[in-house]
């Protein structure tokens, strides 16, 4: 632990000049003219890993974002852990409620301040630090392969072809990965549970041009209107989804899990007013960590139709769209949800509008055993630096590619996430506080100590 | 009508010229930065009614935007008619949908085509054309006062005040209003009576900032949602308006007169295919016609929140936004209904968002009553122009100064339209039939002559 924490000093100033200059490029994944800074993060991707110490690191092309992987090979009779990243980002929008600009990270009250200061960029970069500590204190137990991706944020939709054409390459013990989050600074926790995902674009036509509201307005249907009935018919009083079918595939939680997840130290009140809300909502019968963890949920995250500028302006307009993602649980298919809700929200849809569903794209869940070995090194390497063993956590976020992983290459990942619930991930002002960054990098070498012991 | 037809014919080309300056300046009033062009519609409308013939013009500061008053008193004794029109224009987006420049007004297919050329830009200037014709023809039977206002768009806040504080100034005998529609370009038509209307914009907020959908979606109640539950809950299955006492002041149209309303021809197979629709949707027990005519309405005229963008963000908004409105009948009293929907919509929030209704603007109802003499007179104007008696029929638009004339200036207004349900106004590619623009100047000089009988 002391070479270790002795290593991290010496380098800090150089570990944090390196990352911002990856954050520094805006590689937002759902913006298409953001292409050529896929390019430069995989590039920048390679130079980092060449100068911490690998063998070999290449740019793969695909049919969307380029993936990078890189290897160092000590010895082919030794383990292989395999980590996995994702070089891009969320937008930034709302820009007006960033306090700083995205992508010019800034240090403030020991946090890093910028767009992928957690997710993925910051937590991705403690592996590559990590691998360059041992590597330069020739303290690397085992063989490490590193696949790098553009395109987690839009559901990773050419990853799973990648897995499968490259399946020799990719062969390893383990898949390490940071991407999650854990409970405090000081309550260090494993996530061994991620929730699928299905997302869709709906696209209501009622009229076929705005209307004069008064002319028109009560003789036709308005699909601002309709596209509102048909959302909140999608969950009743109880706040339970009402998709045919939706809970069918839903995996069970015994009583004796749900009990030892209750075990997670939750504040409501504290958790409330960092919201600002008044109250909490959810699926009657759940707890709230229950409701993010092991049930799923529906969420509409964008919406817009007709006239949206200032004043007011009279029309019954023509079309009106939304942006609807559902958060899946085991064993829910994702493809099979995305039909059902497809089914589902053009039969409820009036005679009077043209409903248009498309998927945007979808991802399985994902569960890992406790008694795990790679689960209990992990366990190990945290109780090293954190002093004190971390909680194993179902989080209500979704990577998509994990449970693709376990099908594709028949391998288990271990979630060793060190972000924070104030990180503002996906959000205005996401951050990473530096003590994370540093004790995540010390979690990560002390991982590959017991995993290879 | 021979000597009508005859100037008419003689200085078309002028008058559309003239008008086609008037059209130029995009004189938006729900827009702040087109305030300059507010003044400079003004001064063209003085320079436009000088050169017609009147003895005075002159720009009155309100408030808001400037109003533009004018007047020829040929003889104190005799009757006076009181022009009221406006030119402020309604917003032109969504721009991509325009074929032409909606402010470089262009003649395609016997139409005028760009924003104002009906709505009001065309219309008001027949009236200044059949003015300066009686004028130059030494045939003006009776005195003429003009008011133009720049904002009846965005619910004519200031004219009230002005009315109130100018009674004398606005003196008159009748009002002529050509801000309406006729059933067809051979089927002329009288609008007997307005809607009235309120409108709001209504804020709902969740979190204090956009969550991810995954760790937050299930426990945190989405403000998009809510919002669409709130909408959809103002209607019922039957396409009534729930909001309690909303119909309370509603005024029963008798048999009889639903019945002579009914006479209107009404094709609902063109109206449909028309608007594109499959199906057309409103009040249960009542006609299309009915529905626009005599019975209120409620309408979202636009709605957004969370992420719009390309592509997929998976968040929970924290705000989402609607612009609301509802055409009113008399006696519905347009303060009264807003507040009513304010308590309801407050009502009816989950505890789980905060709500926000901010009401943009309104105005009352107006019915003119067939048997006034200057009804009868507009008429004959008809009849003498087209060759059939023109059929009385209530509108679905609104226009809220009319209402606040008959009571704080004690007159009734006549409204002679001649815009038709193509001419698209408040929509993309809003036009003006050349044939109602030059009927419209022959049958309000027509006008002039039976009022004066």
């Amino acid at each position: 632990m002391k070479e270790i924490n002795q290593y991290i000093e010496e380098n800090k100033a150089r570990f944090l000049e390196e990352l911002f200059g990856l954050i520094r490029i805006p590689s937002i994944s759902s913006l298409s003219k953001h292409r050529p800074d896929m390019d430069k993060a995989a590039e920048y991707w390679v130079k980092i890993l060449k100068e911490a110490g690998v063998d070999r690191a290449e740019i793969f092309e695909t049919a969307g974002n380029p993936v990078v992987f890189a290897e160092k090979i000590i010895d082919a009779a030794k383990p292989t852990v395999l980590v996995y990243a994702h070089m891009d980002v969320m937008p930034v929008d709302p820009l007006d409620q960033w306090s700083t600009d995205p992508f010019e990270p800034v240090i403030m009250d020991g946090k890093i301040w910028a767009r992928g200061a957690d997710d993925d960029k910051g937590q991705s970069f403690m592996h590559a630090k990590a691998f360059e500590l041992m590597v330069r204190t020739n303290s690397l137990p085992c063989n490490v392969k590193f696949i790098i991706e553009g395109e987690e944020e839009v559901g990773s939709p050419n990853l799973g072809t990648f897995c499968l054409e490259h399946k020799d390459l990719l062969k390893a013990d383990i898949i390490l990965v940071s991407d999650t989050g854990m409970i405090a600074s000081d309550i260090p926790s494993i996530t061994v549970g991620l929730r699928g995902l299905a997302y869709w674009q709906v696209e209501v036509t009622g009229p076929n041009r705005d209307l004069h509201s008064g002319l028109f307005g009560g003789a036709v249907a308005n699909p601002v209107t309709e596209l509102c009935k048909m959302i909140s018919g999608i969950t009743d009083a109880d706040h339970r989804i009402t998709i045919p079918g939706f809970y069918d595939d839903v995996m069970d939680v015994s009583d004796k899990e749900r009990a030892m997840l209750a075990q997670a130290p939750f504040n409501e009140a504290v958790y409330r007013s960092s919201l600002g809300l008044k109250s909490l909502q959810g699926e009657m019968g759940y707890s709230t960590m229950e409701r993010t963890g092991i049930r799923p949920s529906f969420d509409v995250c964008g919406i817009w139709g007709g006239y949206t500028g200032e004043g007011a302006k009279t029309i019954l307009p023509s079309k009106a769209f939304a942006k609807i993602s559902s958060r899946l649980v085991p064993n829910q298919e994702h493809h099979k949800i995305a039909e059902l809700f497809k089914t589902y929200f053009e039969s409820v849809a009036s005679e009077s509008v043209k409903v248009e569903v498309t998927s945007l794209h979808g991802g399985p869940g994902y569960v890992c055993p406790i008694d795990l070995p790679a689960y209990r090194a992990a366990e190990a390497a945290y109780e090293d630096v954190f002093g004190r063993k971390p909680v194993p956590v179902r989080s209500g976020g979704s990577i998509p590619i994990i449970a693709a992983f376990e099908e594709i290459l028949g391998i288990k990942t271990i979630l060793m996430g060190f972000g924070l619930e104030s990180d503002a991930i996906h959000s205005p002002n996401e951050n990473f506080a530096l003590v994370n960054f540093y004790n995540g990098i010390s979690s990560i070498v002390r991982f590959y100590h017991h995993f290879t012991k």
